[in-house]
């Protein structure tokens, strides 16, 4: 393996795991007013469509990444809307 | 173009654009508590090394939406580190 595909993996690694602190923050802390519901739906449903064209093009990586991915930004966009509630100051 | 391309360029059009109502939100509250710093440090880091497999492979699409994603969630980064100071609550 060459250096560009091994930093491709750590790249689509990190990129795909970033979400979890995000996600354990919001269940600890149950509180989101800070963070946008405007990005986790546009997000949420790019990753779902990158996940379509990965099983539509038959990639594997792809379909793997944006199925880790989207369960992910999938379970922030549910506890943000679930948790709106809750907010004090108003939302956006 | 096929059914799969114009899935896969909306799905990156999606996932690269979807950072900038976050920004948004956060120039104008000014309020990052409920944000994840460790999210964001992975996350663009991630990206960064995306955008040099980009450059390595030689693939203008990887680098251009790495290029735009990188800039939205550096973004937030430098803006979470910004209003960390004036958070109330426990940062996390």
């Amino acid at each position: 393996m060459d250096i560009a595909q091994v930093l491709g993996i750590v790249a689509a690694i990190m990129t795909t795991t970033a979400f979890v602190p995000q996600a354990v923050q919001i269940i600890r802390t149950k509180s989101t007013q800070d963070i946008s519901l405007g990005m986790y739906i546009i997000l949420t449903t790019g990753i779902l469509f990158w996940l379509i064209y990965g099983i539509l093009i038959r990639q594997p990586p792809i379909i793997f990444a944006n199925l880790v991915g989207f369960s992910l930004t999938f379970t922030i966009l549910i506890l943000k809307i679930k948790y709106r509630e809750g907010n004090g100051r108003n939302k956006n």
